[in-house]
């Protein structure tokens, strides 16, 4: 007797949970109600969100930490309020599979005008395919399953959204089907791996003065620990990308910093562009994480390896995976050079600044330096939040999250709620400006549902800050609103009003202190005041224009 | 001397100003920031809202009541939070322009990973051209002014939304152009146009019992006063759609309310479907305007116009414009009917529940009914507040929008911020569940800058009550809001918490006597309690079941 097959819902919520899918965000509607049944009676949990951007944005944290994440919406109202989220998700290489319902295979032919419809049926197949990586329409349960098994694996395999569109009648249909495991399916040409790993090999021999520029796809790909053998191995330092920050532990002696051309620390760039052999490993050379285009890295001296291409100097190899390169680089005889001497990391200094003064953004960062332990996962939006987080946890461990180059808003408050759900021995500190926290700030409710407890600091610099910074105007007023009455709307949670330094140390240190709810601390700041990393950033932009006469 | 030519940025908000929008939603972003200065230099005032979705619903609200709408964002991160309110407004018919910013055109092949940027530079324009009637990507000055005229000429052609894509360096260019006027040309065959005029009077002229079905493009193309005047000329009885409620005045002794299958009242049902000649105006055939094809209309007995189509019993005409069909009609010599004897409208009952019970959705539409005044326009999210809000200002002259096709949430409270923008001599009276509003009812924020002074009523069912009826489950739970809170937050308005009828009559009274800011009545509802729409829909759907022997 053969078995009775998995039916289509089925069969995706097997794959989800061997992929290590434990929870689904997202929000019910007509067209998805029977998956949300079956949802119901699996191992993975519904995280119910208040909107459907911020499953997608939950989602893309939970992927970040965990591996993999997923979301779940009905047809178009809910699908289509996801785009932004799964579009930072690709850009930003962050493996989110997008689940939707859509109506009924029957009846389409007779009810042209369903509700939820837009141009036609495959409209929102049509954007999707836009944004993601791979997707498909589950229309024929005779390619159902494989649709499934081939979606997943291109997720996995780029570290970028897929789409699965599960019309309503097709979720309980069950087919014969086999499973086919992709998962290690990936083409490898090993006479060019072999030939590429020899060529980096001498070449990092070779160097005096070698440096490693560690990116997001390092975390993405788990090569964190392959990371820390290979520096230690070779005694080549190391320094990150803004998008690959806590790409490695920033405690590691061989751990230089952020680079972030003009936007990071002076000393970094200097080093990193004085080195003779660059390893790029998973990063993308985008501007935000390049500091504005003010980053000088030059090719004929780099080895640039990342999933989709490797090239050294000025060639490529084709079919030389990123994990097999850094196999490959392991194993090679590797000269182990002496201990640079890096340049000395700045000491978090104590803060100088009285009790009873206004709160500034830079002590802002100092305070929050100094509370952040193992345990803390930063999560930060985008403004200058993202900029002057960019310095933090100079000498401990500390996870990182962030929009660091698709740079949207609204990441940061939803995106710790997934970030916390995926790993729950981490405890977030979010970090997100007002107008940010006024996207989506009220996703605390959810936080609060669930009995998560992540710090959120809202910086409040009434304003749209860092455009304030680019190009002034009352366009970038906001009205301002008493962030801590959130919690009043919510029932739960503390919160805290903090204008001075003083306030503010008691504010976090309360709230650290206190693991049994969420905590919301209001630091009120001046509209103009910004980070060091954003004034860095500010006066190297103002010399090149003096530069260029203007 | 030729006069110096407008830059493209300034020809189109000219463009805009002279097709009569005086306000723009967005929020600003640094590749549109160039735009925002001339916005500010221009005579359209800028609307900041909190989200990009909620400028999204705002402008529709604003196009449904004015005319033509219009949101302003950046690129991808702004754009993208807008494609499912736009999906909406084309589903809908809503006339929107959507302008975003984009990256300069200087340098797209030197910097290929610019920040806020997906697959590539045409990503976002292309979800967009799935999601409008229209779109362009202003890239070339030569063409930039005429793609402007092109675009906005089919929003007004089609009541649908259109795209316009605004390099960041091309907004301030300048060059030669003329400008086309395209607002009056439309093809028309003057002979099909002769022909179905006479088709459609010897019909209508031999008609027993004749019956005009009112839609939403009545409202779109601004024939209201055109329909009354063929209603009273001929006798004609009226029903509208529900996403055509307040096509034309309900307190109009020849309307009979509106038609939704059965979902409307069984009287205005059973009246129209015995029409032996049904006029159809503008209605799209959707399913949920429908009564989830609850409807009963024979296409052998219907004239069907909208401005995609007419139709004459199974035959179609091409060329025969929606407007000029109507003007055709009202000069045709259409027979002058008896006065129809119509269903008495049911008065609404004095409210029969003592003070101190507990509030039912029953009670709460017939206290909502009477305090409509001729200055109220209703605006609805969805779910019961839609069905519910069908019922209402059956004697009296209402102004009425709502999401009836689409059936976005999140659809309310933004959309009457657009409304009351549009029109400042209506009041909104805003119907919105918990669920909607936890999705954008923080907007209230933007209506408390503004000034405005809504009534919003939370219909508090704690969960999606509408997807309760179709199926139960705990992924139908939300949690609960202290609604009341949100005016602390924002530090304006007034709120109300109503747990019986007496304390919701009081609410409603109070908020309408005050008109110098917005009101929040939080209306704590069972979740399980309907309104009589849904409660007729859901025995319909029951029977019909039953005699499918389920």
């Amino acid at each position: 007797m053969m078995p009775t097959p998995l039916s289509v819902g089925k069969y995706l919520l097997d794959q989800l949970h061997r992929h290590g899918v434990r929870h689904i965000f997202g929000i019910p509607g007509d067209y998805v109600l029977g998956f949300y049944k079956l949802i119901g009676e699996s191992p993975i949990k519904h995280i119910g969100t208040t909107r459907e951007d911020a499953a997608g944005f939950a989602a893309d944290g939970y992927a970040r930490v965990r591996g993999l994440g997923a979301a779940c919406v009905t047809y178009c109202v809910g699908g289509l309020n996801m785009t932004n989220p799964v579009a930072g998700a690709y850009a930003e290489k962050s493996p989110v599979i997008v689940i939707s319902g859509a109506p009924d295979l029957k009846g389409r032919e007779r009810h042209p005008l369903l509700h939820h419809l837009v141009q036609d049926f495959n409209t929102q197949h049509e954007v999707f395919s836009k944004l993601t990586v791979a997707s498909a329409s589950l229309e024929d349960p005779l390619t159902a399953y494989h649709e499934i098994d081939r979606v997943i694996h291109a997720v996995e395999r780029y570290k970028r959204p897929g789409y699965l569109e599960l019309p309503r009648d097709i979720v309980d249909v069950a087919h014969r089907h086999e499973h086919r495991d992709y998962s290690l399916d990936e083409l490898t040409d090993s006479e060019a791996l072999e030939e590429s790993v020899a060529e980096a090999t001498r070449m990092l021999n070779a160097s005096k003065r070698p440096m490693i520029l560690a990116g997001v796809e390092v975390q993405r790909f788990g090569l964190q620990d392959a990371l820390v053998e290979l520096v230690e191995r070779t005694n080549i330092p190391v320094a990150t990308t803004a998008l690959g920050k806590s790409a490695m532990s920033e405690a590691h002696p061989l751990h230089l910093g952020v680079y972030a051309g003009a936007m990071g620390r002076a000393e970094v760039r200097k080093y990193v562009e004085a080195a003779d052999c660059l390893l790029m490993l998973g990063c993308f050379m985008t501007d935000i994480n390049l500091g504005v285009y003010t980053a000088h890295l030059d090719p004929n001296r780099a080895i640039n390896a990342t999933s989709e291409k490797l090239s050294i100097r000025r060639h490529h190899y084709d079919d030389v995976p990123f994990r097999q390169f850094m196999a490959g680089l392991l194993q090679a005889r590797l000269k182990r050079h002496r201990k640079p001497s890096l340049p000395p990391r700045p000491t978090p200094k104590p803060v100088s600044a009285r009790p009873g003064d206004r709160i500034r953004t830079r002590t802002l960062f100092s305070l929050v330096d100094q509370a952040i332990t193992d345990e803390t996962i930063v999560v930060s939006d985008v403004g200058d939040c993202l900029f002057g987080a960019l310095d933090l946890g100079m000498d401990r461990r500390m996870e990182f999250i962030g929009p660091a180059y698709y740079s949207t808003m609204g990441f940061g408050v939803p995106a710790a709620l997934g970030a916390q759900l995926a790993d729950p021995s981490l405890r977030p500190l979010v970090l997100v400006g007002d107008g940010g926290f006024q996207m989506t700030g009220m996703e605390l409710s959810t936080i609060a549902r669930f009995g998560l407890n992540p710090v959120v600091v809202v910086m409040d610099n009434h304003g749209y800050g860092t455009e304030r910074q680019i190009m002034d105007g009352p366009f970038n007023d906001i009205p301002d609103w008493r962030f801590t009455k959130v919690v009043e709307v919510l029932g739960q949670g503390r919160a805290y009003e903090a204008r001075t330094v003083g306030e503010t140390r008691a504010a976090l240190q309360s709230a650290l202190a206190d693991p049994s709810t969420f905590h919301l601390i209001e630091v009120d700041l001046d509209p103009y005041d910004i980070s060091p990393t954003l004034q860095r950033l500010g006066a190297e932009l103002g010399k090149r224009a003096k530069g260029r006469g203007k």
